[in-house]
């Protein structure tokens, strides 16, 4: 037995191991660089605050005092409001004629929370889990906390690499395999229906469960929308979705869906980590949604957020030395750069900052690497001239860059 | 390494461990049972609806709309919207004549959400930790899920039992000592002054937090305000607040106040588990109390309550048979009875439920018991008159049980 120490001193291992291993969230330190007004901003992850319906949630929050009064400001149930519940269950019968039960879907304080619950849920110490590389870095954070042990798989267009993904089955059993399919953060990249199929026939048999986390499937401008992992492995796949890309991030509302058996330890993890999901937004997006507008409102985000990125795609043509690669999303809010020769996006960084334009880095999107040369940029929250200029002056940086070497 | 199963086949082994401890929410179940409109129902912890600020609420919301707009609907930072944690600041220093600085304060999704953080932050498997006996169930939930080991310590008018304390620590060294000091839930006891600092003096030299959880110490009805654990011991003292209890539970808003080196670390939990709190909802509770009405407001639900902590009082003395012990709780939402010759409290739930009476029987807030001779009856969600028919009801359930024998 330690003694205890006599008198009060710093204390260094009082923490538990689990939080040694969470990146720091460099994006925001990277977002204080940016916070110059003259800076122009490729770094966030932000949707386009002029396309919030506001007028429309202000109507929607005076019908919930009206109506629902204080039920809509009680404590509720941990499953979530059953409106909502229904809304996205019929979604997903249109938009993928899948027949998900009310029961299976869980409302969650975010997609976030969805990620850290399915940590909660799954993961031992040590545990294995495959995610992309590049992969989305809040799911990094979320599962670092559980300790578990990440495999990368190389991702490209047209999606996961099959090889790769073969090679992490020869020598570990993963429980859990994380993927955003559709418009990538960060890479903006999708899997082709081809791709997605040859993944569910070598995971069909494993004991393992796929998520599919799709923030973005909503924001398509181009191109056909693909299956979803649910129709490919009913069984063996579990959905996360947010309405923080199509109506507002403010209100932390996304959803999780799993099958019964899940669901019911999903449950358990939800009430000890927060009891319920805020009553009051729940309220408010539902009506909200029952007003009606909801399609109108995203196809306006569509239009918009397509102006911008085909700026972005024509100002990068204009603006960018050769032998920079881009990918060309066909929806979602982000574009993937790659450097040539191998050089580094961190000090692409440093001259674009003096020049007044930022972006993530590549690195935080990969497990221990440190500098990569690849970067992120964001068009949902910059407007058209405004992504003309900022290119511009990315442009001008790559060019002193290749210059000096 | 274990072979990949070549059929597809139920997943019994694949959940984390950490679930498997956790105490299903018991009173869930209960509440269930309670549904039944003809119930008179003393089981939940729901604070009274009518009392709700709806009007003000509604004003705030509109001004939220019209006068911050995007910003509070929008993503935001982690630490939560600096109007709020002013207001607590301030709060601490007029109650406490406490100094605690904004960067100190950490908005979370709840008090509930506050106890997750602490546990992702501290607790490694089989870590140390003392609670109360009986002891809150969101709390043993919360920890549960870290699997850290409980030593619960029992509590007594006026306070905790010293030398089960001092009992601990000849053979353990806990991490953090969980406390509710006033008005406890489920007990309704509060610890004395002379207590906390016979507490604060075991502790002070001592590796270990105090998380002292105060979500009802503005519900006080009678009596004087006790001293702050922060105040006997400011360097080990993490505390935990709410507006579950004072404004509304469905916004999920409450707080840590944590040391420096310690928030870093629950601001990464707090990012991992879901970026941030509900922006809106932190926009119009700010706006909510720098209208003012906050002050009133408590001062209402004070009396109001106090008017209901009264009659069950009466009720019990008058129609509760002898040998039955109740606690007389200063403040708070509950009361905790302690039934002779040690009575099984789940089978007065029995016959209660047939007189059309619910309460919720002792066991869930002990460590691993099945049955006790204790219950909590909750007098903040059930008016004057409604409180006097259900300790009736309930009085007769006592009698016929101890009848029965």
């Amino acid at each position: 037995m330690k003694q205890a120490s006599s008198n009060y001193t710093p204390m260094s291992n009082i923490f538990a191991d689990r939080l040694s291993d969470v990146p720091k969230s460099f994006i925001r330190e990277i977002l204080k660089v940016a916070i110059d007004k003259e800076v122009i901003s490729f770094a966030g992850g932000l949707p386009n605050r002029d396309l919030f319906p506001i007028n429309d949630l202000k109507k929607a929050a005076e019908i919930v005092f009206e109506k629902v009064g204080p039920d809509a400001l009680q404590y509720s149930n941990s499953e979530g409001l059953v409106e909502l519940r229904k809304f996205i269950s019929n979604r997903y019968k249109q938009k993928f004629d899948l027949d998900i039960p009310v029961e299976e879907i869980l409302i969650t304080s975010g997609s976030q929370q969805g990620l850290d619950l399915l940590g909660k849920t799954f993961l031992n110490e040590g545990d294995d889990i495959i995610i992309e590389e590049p992969g989305y870095l809040g799911a990094i954070q979320a599962f670092s906390v559980y300790k578990s042990r990440f495999n990368p798989v190389k991702i490209n267009e047209p999606g996961m690499d099959l090889e790769a993904l073969k090679h992490v089955f020869l020598g570990r059993n993963p429980k859990l395999i994380y993927m955003v399919p559709n418009f990538q953060n960060p890479s903006g990249m999708s899997y082709s229906d081809e791709n997605r199929k040859e993944i569910a026939s070598l995971l069909v048999s494993r004991n393992l469960f796929l998520i599919e986390d799709d923030p973005y499937g909503d924001l398509r401008y181009t191109g056909l929308q693909k299956i979803s992992f649910k129709q490919l492995l009913p069984d063996q796949t579990i959905m996360l979705g947010s309405f923080s890309k199509t109506v507002v991030p403010g209100f932390r509302l996304g959803w999780i869906v799993a099958p019964k058996h899940i669901y019911e330890k999903l449950l358990i993890a939800k009430q000890a980590s927060d009891l319920h999901t805020n009553q009051f937004a729940q309220c408010v997006l539902a009506e909200y949604l029952a007003m009606g507008g909801f399609n109108a409102h995203v196809e306006n985000i569509r239009r918009v957020y397509n102006i911008q990125r085909e700026a972005m795609i024509e100002s990068i043509k204009t603006h960018f030395p050769k032998g920079v690669h881009f990918t060309q999303p066909e929806g979602g809010m982000f574009l993937w750069v790659t450097l040539p020769h191998n050089l580094s996006s961190m000090k692409l960084f440093d001259i674009a900052i003096k020049n007044k334009v930022a972006f993530v880095p590549g690195h935080p999107f990969y497990i221990g690497k440190s500098e990569t040369n690849t970067l992120r940029l964001n068009f949902s929250s910059v407007d058209k001239e405004t992504i003309e200029i900022g290119i511009r002056r990315l442009g001008d940086a790559l060019r002193t860059m290749l210059e000096v070497g």
